[in-house]
């Protein structure tokens, strides 16, 4: 146990030594945070007022060609070199990925060092337990890069919006799916070639299923809906929905209605009740979501004090995530010197259920095509009535003469997402449909 | 002086008595804040494992009525019930202005009471002295609430984006000028129209003129501008031009020519050379800043890992203030049960030079009236090139035929500000031009 006297001026330097900084992982983001910490040593001396020095860096294969160059003496595959050594005071982890990192992570922790991680999945998955076991071990565990790359939301959530009830998380938190969805709407192409073209500019993997999928979506709404409404989430229980059987008619279709098509994160919180849900949306024009573009993340969080605030920014790369790990870094090492302790996330025990997508109340959006005869729409609306959806608008948008079909568009007012799959099942099994398109859920601003 | 025992449990709270706030001033924000106060009284002492209390509320007239009911008891006209009272751990000062706000919360300070603040101009004015008086007396001064409402912009520029080197502020900081401006642009309505639209709604005061006047911005330019740049900033020395000499034509001919009218506040810093300016700008309308229409505010803030992020929501009202304060009295209150510091904001003594608007570059936007005959444009794009001033485009907009006049819009190139005033001042004296109608600076993206 160590005494330590308060002075007056609490920011006077106490720790004697260097902060040593330990490194698991030197990937993309790895290099980058190690330019960042090349390139600003001095300042990062002078902000600390005391000296932080770069260890170790544990990876699998000390011959890999790294982006940034590396010392050879400063790799190790050994990774008690870092997590155990105890010249290291705090563990950065940019690897990625639950294995190995999560025991890496757990045992840096109950090691008793500081952790600093950018893992989305370590964090959806582990997070509560590690803040747990960091908390116990009176350690500091930051996590900024882990949503939103540099965009300061965790903390700005847990923190500065502390004294909200949060109601609703609404997010485009995938860089990738957002530009090609942006590039589909602006240059009207289709889905693979804009895909493609995301690759080939770096912004989608050569297996590309984590983000068009929405995986990596769901990973960080779970660690914002965690932090939001202070319970534990269970990844798997988020509603996902990927972007790859979005037609470039549907965006069509959503111009002419005034609308933009985004791939959606949404929590809602409503009494003890969590919807938590990844999927593409039509989105109105007048919302500001709808207007980011590219490749850029957008957090818009709703409180019932603030009302809508949005923080907006680049969401991934490895200068933008370098920012919040070396500022993750350089608040853990202010702590050290101060010999002070950063106060933790509080209790995030809340109990609250997460209502499965059926009982979802939405509006949606149909694109189907139909037998082009008299009687069609009256049958297809006896559908939607008998299921309790109610149309709010019908538009016949093409016709196919060849094939005596019509191309209809129609959009619903707010609708039981559980009516509404029976709806498209009933449609499917109509001998005049011909086949039901799109399906895209609604989103209605949230004033 | 206080011995305290670090437990390997760092979250055991460890504070035996009751935390008690002090309020100073009762007005519209401290309404919010006690609104809010008393509505979470039970997630506040949830939050901080420690019950919360409010002491007295410091008023100079305790007869006048409030927005919230308070009991009377709670009221005092003696300052010291307040900021001397030995039950009181935290000051929350909401009066606004200078004195007597200054005097109060610096005897606070030094009577080691932590101090929250929603006071821009006490801020800007006198900021980096308290926060060093505060770090001296080892006592927390937060002010999340003096600039954007509840947008949580300080504490991020200080600490989540502290691994950044800023380059740039850029912001719609003032909600009714916004309004204004973007009431004018939408409705195709006047300056005065829409003024007095903004004092109907609440949006703008009875007097508007540190609102209009910029002077309101100018304030939380200089404090944001203290924190992205460590130095202390005069506000006397920041450009300040208002919006009262808009003209609805000038937003008819920006939006043709492809741009907005905003009011921004702009910090940019090259190398030790600060420029700090409050004007109206035209700006394209592919920048987001663009498209942020109504009171809300909105801040880009680009550093050299991050680019640019941008932080957009309520920049004022009781409820979007309280957020913050509320938030701040939380964070302090958390830190006095566990017996913990919070990390000051570092050393703020860079010095750097500002800039006068003289030497600023930019591109500009001209609207005059002038004779309309043979040879008129020749002497006029004779003055802009004798001065230095390349002209980008011009544009015949509208002819009085009666008075033989035509109306020109002529934008520059990049532009010594200092050259431009000098054409604008040979123009005003050819006997062609009838008249300088507008002079507004364009908006480059600063990518």
């Amino acid at each position: 146990m160590l005494v330590l006297v308060r002075m007056k001026n609490s920011t006077k330097v106490k720790h004697s030594k260097e902060i040593g900084i330990g490194m698991l992982g030197c990937g993309v983001v790895g290099s980058g945070v190690l330019k960042a910490f090349n390139e600003k040593k001095v300042s990062i001396n002078q902000l600390v007022q005391h000296p932080v020095k770069l260890r170790k860096i544990f990876v699998q294969d000390t011959a890999k060609p790294r982006d940034w160059p590396v010392e050879d003496s400063m790799l190790t595959t050994n990774e008690d070199l870092v997590i155990g050594a105890s010249n290291v005071d705090v563990v950065v982890e940019v690897m990625g990925g639950v294995d190995p990192a999560y025991d890496l992570v757990k045992q840096s922790i109950l090691n008793r060092k500081h952790v600093v991680t950018a893992n989305k999945e370590l964090m959806a998955k582990n997070g509560i337990e590690l803040m747990e076991l960091a908390e116990q071990q009176g350690v500091n565990l930051l996590f900024e890069a882990s949503v939103g790359g540099g965009i300061p939301i965790v903390r700005s959530i847990v923190r500065d919006l502390r004294a909200n009830d949060i109601h609703s998380i609404r997010a485009i938190i995938n860089g990738t799916t957002n530009y090609i969805l942006s590039r589909m709407a602006l240059s009207e192409i289709d889905y693979s070639d804009a895909l493609c073209d995301a690759q080939s500019l770096g912004y989608a993997e050569s297996d590309p299923n984590d983000d068009v999928s929405g995986i990596d979506a769901t990973y960080k709404l779970a660690v914002l809906g965690a932090l939001a409404f202070r319970t534990k989430i269970d990844v798997a229980l988020i509603y996902c929905e990927g972007i790859q059987n979005l037609s470039l008619r549907d965006f069509q279709c959503a111009k002419e209605l005034g609308y933009s098509i985004k791939l959606l994160a949404i929590a809602t919180k409503e009494n003890s009740l969590l919807t938590l849900r990844v999927h593409p949306v039509l989105i109105a024009e007048t919302d500001p979501l709808s207007k980011v573009d590219g490749v850029v993340n957008a957090v818009e969080v709703q409180g019932d004090l603030i009302g809508k605030v949005i923080f907006q920014g680049p969401g991934a790369g490895p200068l933008p995530t370098s920012s919040a790990v070396v500022s993750d870094i350089l608040e853990i090492s202010r702590c050290i010197a101060l010999e002070s302790t950063l106060l933790g996330y509080g209790n995030l025990s809340n109990t609250l259920s997460i209502e499965p997508i059926s009982n979802l109340t939405s509006k949606y959006y149909f694109r189907l095509w139909v037998k082009d005869k008299p009687g069609v729409l009256a049958a297809i609306a006896g559908v939607f009535g008998s299921n309790n959806v109610s149309i709010a608008s019908v538009l016949q948008k093409r016709v196919d003469t060849e094939n005596q079909s019509a191309e209809l568009v129609i959009t619903t007012h707010r609708a039981r997402e559980s009516s509404v799959w029976n709806t498209v099942s009933e449609l499917k099994s109509m001998a005049v449909v011909q086949g039901v398109s799109s399906f895209i859920r609604v989103e209605e601003h949230s004033d």
